[in-house]
């Protein structure tokens, strides 16, 4: 250890948190680029990317150099301190909320829980299956709506949706739908959005006059209004019924444990947010929307939906029901283009009505209520008109100056609505208490005496709708009131799921690396959990200050001009894109050009996206090597110059590949007028390489859940920020020409900090080594592989990107293993599989990504040769092929004690490695066995199922 | 749903915390207190309470009234606010760290790590048992020592265990025990405290004059010294070593990774605390202390020590070992009455080493000592005084006038230690920043440019002793440098251990309960983590604040007039009570009082405290019913009479019964003369119903990690304030009188905050209703037990108190099985064994306290009688006594999927009560069989065996 001494200023630089984001040291590295036939990081960059993407380096000049974590903790300390968290009385759909302190300890700040994937695996996935399913009847019963789906992105986005559903499920040929206007001006802003390249004719308007005359095929009311008020809906739903349209309604979750729901007045479908229950403000999101709909439109719901099936022991067991659905996403037939969830938040939703039970939710509910009644009747003693006479929680105040109390308000540390000059809104939640009251008199002007005010005012809910339904009847919400009883459920769930904190999740495409905890940390500091999406810019200056130089940061990175955080997925960022598209078209006459240009090999999200944009889809095909096939391009560019709009590609490809002709294909785009849409769904591949933005790109939107860290919360939340070239700035959405696609300005800030602080701690230098070691460790499993697996595709010199294709199709065929039967059998060996049948069905896509070491890289490719060895056995005649220990996996231990009649033993079936005693051993039970898709959606069952069905 | 309208204060009060805490719902503790033959709460504090000590309920006076969670945690922040932060360079063995958030996360907020008990049951405990190893792998490498211990409580009284150690293990008469006067002050004063009363004699010396002349039997240096100062050891422990005397020396370990380590150095043990290895500061504690000592000596180490043994399967498997030694606790005989460590914060030390590595380690060393020979040169050059060559991080510069130097420094954010009106002492750390340097420049009015003096300072470590020897080459400090691997390593030794987030833990007499949540998340505030214990005054207000008031809480809750939060364990909680009782009687001339009567009953720490504390100790017998024999104690009184010092008697007794002659037994102790000290353990069974303080007791200690919710941690952290009568207060340790029994002023103020935050939460109500819920447990499982196994002791009308004692006795007699059978053979249920063989052996002590609510009673009951059927099975001759599902428990997975010869079922193995399908399945695996203590005792490894011993 004798070596010449380093500087103190190395020294002090210390470890660079790269080296703790990346998992193999550098020996390690060595020897898999040894394996891949090379000697370093660079010569790979040589070799794998095109020359003509390659980056001159001109990355580097807004981001900092990489800072230490503590250094980057106490940079955010700074920007944190300049927010100011106030009690929130604004409304507007979020409301102050407690996160019981188990909860938040125990799901937002537990790595089983928000390292976890999407749960496509479902037999590795129960856990956060049974509790989205709680979410489900939560939301279910609440609404009195028997099919409610595992989540939306948030309660403007849910509307849009519900909108899109009546349409395609009601028999009404009009085009219009007409919105109350006391809806959450989000909300109407975003179904403006949504509405129009559909061709959908908004009509917001007064309901108070009544519907508007002529046809409509849906109307959306609001229950309680945005101003609070509370108007019975039943008749105004009974007559759009009977004039042939369908009804949804924007209801308050909290509010329905004392109004009557939306089912039984008659609605068709429901839709909101989740948000106070228990889910940290987080200056406007994650947050979990929710959208319930009667049985009938169970197969029209957009988004994921759990359901109950059973095993192949006939267990019952969760999944993702009726996923052939799911995929609304049918390319240019998409009805939606939403792909996940925000399951991390509707866990959290569900495991607040779990703790809370009917009669706590129920007490929370009467206590804001009162808290609003109270306000109301002192203000209305002390001479302050109160403009409704009947709501849940928000009071609408008119004074002479509304500016004068609202200022007066916030010295006292309360934020309210401003309305107008002379009208305040005042929301009360579960955080609201007396001394707060007090203070809003104060602030009015008002003498009041809350126990006396108490004493004499009345509720303020309509008679006639007051809830008598019971609802949360399940024992699952009633068995977890203790903390004691709530943290064990919380553990077991977790203990049923396999997510990052216990093994690689080598998903192609979906790039699971580490989400480190000094990211994680900040996003639950209350000074930036805690504030109102709507709270005066003053009290926000830090988390501001924050996302622009994480905007900045990332146009920086993807050489793009400018950035908006606010999609919050990355579907919505891709629709973002598009409406910048289109409106930049529109802003230069050219509003004809309407094609999309889309390679066969696409994700499905981006046709979805397209058919949202009101485009039309025109599919290119890709050559026999997974690139765009140029000559396809050419004639389909020539065939549809006139109208043609965009191209989307994602680079690198689908198929894992760096397409050498890029470049070419973005030319032949721009000659022809069309603008390039570069999905940054890859964005891993590139960071400090190459950018889309200096390639051809006009427009791409990244995955901060992917290559920026923010962990996939077991599916949800994602963000997904657009980026775009100068030319296309102006139409960024919600900046004047294109409007908001999300409900929140920034989308979902709450988990910003995340990405951020990766960026900070790792510096561009730090980046682009990310990207290389992940490219190498892709190659190295592809190099390690290819004897065993045929791998699909490959670019340059025969190298991969960062994933790589695995063709099983052969195997299939000659052996009857299917890619279900290795995917399920990994489960045996502990690990997660990698992504199935996408983009090419019978393959498997495998993306180690740069966060994991080579030990663990090794041991996902020995499961993998071990599983050819089985498969041999299978082609062999050995074993047949219904009973073998692939098509007999997962196994679970239960299944093993018991009788045992297989031609395998019991120990091959458990441990295809072999045991390894004590802590060492890795060994992982999955809870159920194979699951029977068809079964379920044959019956489906999307709440929590009594308990007995669970008795072996 | 429509019951009459709460009141507004009402609705705000929300559902108050206690009914979190409190595992059972209303309903539930109907049906325990019918199972029990009563119908309130009320009328079981009548029934099981003696009348002579309940209380009158004047307990209310100082504690407020129950806060939420979220009006605690306000609470809480405003006095966090009220500290301030600086960078630590105070030094005196407390140095600036930092935790590295993925083990600050992972660990120390991690219900699987903190609420788990000491590893008693090594078969579900082998994952903090690892961790253990590699912290004594990492203390034993560093001070170049073969054996170290699983940690002590903290640098001094490792030193003071040492001093005894070193007297008992070594063969000179003397009573005389040199030490160094450049030793830590605090370690000085601990060492004289404990000195005393063993009749050592405390021989302080600057060593620069050489050793004193005369006998010695022990040696203690400092490498570094107090001062920071580094002398060569290496002819001072030779000449101790011919003159008969053995040698500890306190090191720093972080300083060893470059020193000559003090084993190499001839030193026969090491001492120290491992706090810099990224443990918060936290005021001054918790921190693992370290002792580690040459081969011979193992046998004679205090404390405990993890080793390696194996498994009935022939698996390498760990567990505490030489656990007959560990009890040193001889009672009367006792040498030390250690008897916890501090596992949770040995865990982080460890996970430190293990994520930083030699090579890291040896860089933060390195860095630590750059910045002080940097800044030592630029003083210098600046013409200030320096006063030592030799140091590794801490430098002592002489100026005119250091009050105006640390105050610019503290004005600067940067806290210095004042050791005279002429000097300061300078600490640097892993914190350190040339910043900071330039900062101290600017204080002392020095100009430097740090660049130029970085080239000109050589490094100030002595030549002679640089280290040469490797150090930490065990795979497990190499192979999880990225932080995805240190998390699943983490993980998967979590998931090796069974801790209270997956199963009660009815460990009678450890009050195993809720650690909720909001109780621990402000011990990782930066306000109360980053404290350095000699901090200035005005930078600790607010922790001092809440220490205050949390020492006036526990002093009414038991009656004393005032109680010192000090003892960082229940036995220095003891020995501080027996010290202030010996002191008093000294204090009236009555020194020749030093009789302890003890109960046979007594917990072995009792009689240890009382050796320790210098007194003889008489055993007073108990009765059949286990009470207090009083004819024999009237008649050990009379025989002690002029030497009555105390007697320590636990209330309720360690037979878990509320003794009804418990006045008559502390009136006989007064009129004698004699204290009562009244341990109090099970102050569970007490609190808000009868008070220590208030029915005969001088002199308490009470255990905060019990009663007041601090988690055991694996097995430390423990907290012990001693609470005394007006007449002791001046006897508290560290008040002028009685020396310190701690190293920091305040013990482990870190984790305070935790009990400060129950008993704000439950307020007394609340705390009440605790106590007699856990009373209502007990005997419920007395009620349903009592049929299958006889419950061993019972107070008034047959009822127990808050735990109860399962005989076994007659079953082992009449079927072979024992306690030890069955203990294991719940790991295979999925629960936590009771307390063995205490205080009764062949018994099982049961304490279910009152966070677990019916159904995990009831799983724990029927667990019981199902094993109780399993027994009778044995008994009838149906499995031989050698081969049944008990003698085989714990079952291992991978022990059932091979072949099976065993006269009972893999199934009935594994699912003894059937297995549930899914989620709902609590199975959890224990990851070793049955392991085999003399194998390990015989062949003794401590420190990490080669990554081969665990290949299957």
């Amino acid at each position: 250890m004798s070596q010449p001494r380093p500087s103190l200023a190395e020294l002090e630089a210390g470890v660079p948190f790269a080296d703790r984001h990346i998992g193999p040291r550098p020996a390690e590295l060595d020897r898999m680029l040894e394996t891949i036939g090379l000697s370093s990081l660079e010569q790979l960059a040589d070799r794998a990317l095109p020359p003509s993407i390659r980056d001159s380096g001109t990355v580097t000049t807004s981001i900092p150099a990489a800072a230490s974590e503590t250094e980057m903790l106490a940079e955010l300390r700074l920007l944190a301190a300049r927010n100011t968290v106030t009690v929130p009385m604004i409304g507007l759909g979020y409301s102050g909320t407690v996160t019981p302190p188990v909860i938040l300890r125990n799901v937002l700040e537990n790595p089983a829980w928000y390292t976890a994937y999407t749960p496509y695996q479902p037999e590795i996935s129960q856990g956060r299956l049974e509790a989205l399913l709680a979410f489900q009847t939560t939301v279910a019963d609440l609404t009195g709506l028997p099919v409610a789906g595992a989540s939306l992105l948030d309660e403007a986005t849910a509307a849009a949706e519900a909108m899109t559903m009546l349409r395609r499920a009601g028999k009404a040929k009009s085009p219009r739908f007409v919105v109350d206007a006391d809806t959450l001006p989000q909300t109407i802003e975003v179904l403006r959005t949504r509405a129009e390249p559909l061709g959908i004719e908004l009509v917001v308007t007064d309901l108070g006059a009544g519907l508007p005359v002529g046809e409509f095929f849906g109307l959306l009311l609001s229950y309680p209004g945005a101003s609070g008020r509370i108007v019975d809906p039943s008749a105004l739903i009974e007559t759009a019924h009977e004039r042939g349209a369908l009804v949804a309604v924007a209801a308050d979750l909290l509010g329905l444990t004392l109004l009557t729901p939306p089912g039984e007045l008659g609605a068709d479908a429901a839709v909101g947010t989740t948000q106070r229950f228990g889910v940290p403000l987080g200056f406007g999101g994650p947050h979990a929307g929710y959208l319930a709909v009667r049985e009938e439109f169970s197969r029209q719901l957009p988004g994921r939906l759990v359901g109950v099936s059973r095993d192949a022991d006939g267990n019952p067991a969760l999944r993702l029901a009726l996923q052939t659905r799911e995929q609304h996403i049918r390319r240019e037939k998409a009805t939606s283009n939403i792909c996940t969830a925000q399951v991390l938040l509707a866990v959290v939703a569900a495991c607040y009505a779990i703790y809370h039970g009917p009669e706590g939710l129920t007490r929370i509910a009467r206590r804001t209520h009162r808290m609003a009644s109270v306000l109301a009747g002192g203000l209305r003693a002390g001479g302050v008109e109160i403009v409704h006479d009947a709501f849940f929680d928000t009071v609408v105040a008119r004074v002479p100056d509304a500016g004068k109390v609202a200022d007066a308000a916030h010295a006292a540390g309360i934020a309210v609505r401003r309305i107008s000059a002379t009208e305040l809104g005042l929301a009360c939640s579960e955080l609201t208490t007396v001394a707060h009251l007090e203070a809003l008199f104060a602030a009015f002007g008002v003498q009041a005496d809350v126990a006396a005010l108490d004493e004499a005012t009345e509720d303020a809910l309509p008679a006639g709708l007051v809830r008598t339904s019971e609802f949360l009847t399940h024992p699952t919400f009633h068995d977890h009131r203790s903390e004691t009883s709530l943290m064990r459920w919380l553990r077991r769930l977790a203990d049923a799921d396999l997510a990052l904190d216990r093994t690689m999740i080598p998903l192609g495409s979906c790039t699971m690396k580490l989400n480190a905890a000094a990211e994680m940390e900040p996003i639950t500091w209350p000074e930036f959990a805690d504030l109102h999406p709507f709270a005066p810019d003053r009290d926000t200056e830090g988390t501001r200050e924050m996302i622009a130089q994480l905007e900045r940061w990332l146009a920086e990175l993807t050489g793009y001009a400018a950035v908006s955080v606010q999609p919050n997925a990355g579907s919505q960022g891709e629709l973002a894109g598009l409406l910048a598209i289109e409106a930049y078209h529109r802003s230069r006459g050219d509003a004809q050009r309407d094609v999309c240009l889309i390679p066969s090999s696409a994700h499905g999200t981006n046709a979805a996206s397209a058919v949202m944009a009101g485009m039309r889809v025109v599919v290119v095909a890709t050559d026999a090597e997974g690139n765009v096939d140029l000559d396809d391009l050419r004639a389909k560019i020539a065939q549809h110059a006139d109208s043609l709009a965009a191209l989307m590609i994602t680079y690198p490809s689908t198929h894992g590949v760096y397409e050498t002709e890029v470049r070419a294909v973005c030319d032949a785009v721009h000659e022809a007028g069309g603008q390039v849409y570069v999905d940054g769904a890859n964005l891993n591949a590139l960071v400090g390489l190459a950018r889309p933005g200096a390639f051809g790109g006009d427009v791409s939107h990244l995955n901060l859940h992917k290559t920026f860290c923010i962990p996939h919360g077991g599916g949800g939340p994602g963000v997904g920020p657009v980026a775009v070239a100068e030319h296309l700035a102006p139409f960024l959405p919600g900046r004047g020409v294109v409007g908001a696609v999300s409900a929140a300005p920034f989308g979902s800030p709450g988990v910003l900090p995340i990405s951020w602080a990766y960026i900070r701690m790792m510096g561009v230098d730090g980046l682009r080594r990310a990207t290389l070691t992940a490219v190498a460790a892709a190659n190295y499993v592809a190099a390690r592989l290819g004897e065993h697996y045929p791998v699909l595709y490959a670019g340059r010199d025969g190298a991969v990107a960062h994933e790589c294709i695995l063709d099983l199709r052969g195997i299939t065929k000659e052996s009857g293993v299917t890619v279900d039967d290795v995917a399920k059998r990994l489960a045996d060996y502990g690990l997660h599989a990698p992504t199935m049948s996408f983009p090419v069905a019978g393959t498997l896509m495998v993306e180690p990504t740069e966060s994991e070491d080579l030990a663990e890289i090794d041991r996902f490719v020995d499961a993998m040769i071990g599983i050819r060895a089985e498969i041999a056995r299978v082609q062999a005649g050995e074993w047949p092929v219904e009973d073998n220990p692939l098509r007999g996996a997962p196994h679970t231990a239960a299944s093993l004690v018991d009788k045992w009649d297989h031609p395998y033993s019991r120990d091959l079936a458990a441990y295809p490695t072999g045991s390894t005693p004590g802590v060492h051993d890795r060994k992982v039970w999955p809870p159920v066995r194979r699951i029977d898709q068809a079964h379920g959606d044959r019956n489906l069952v999307c709440s929590c199922p009594p308990i007995e069905a669970y008795s072996s």
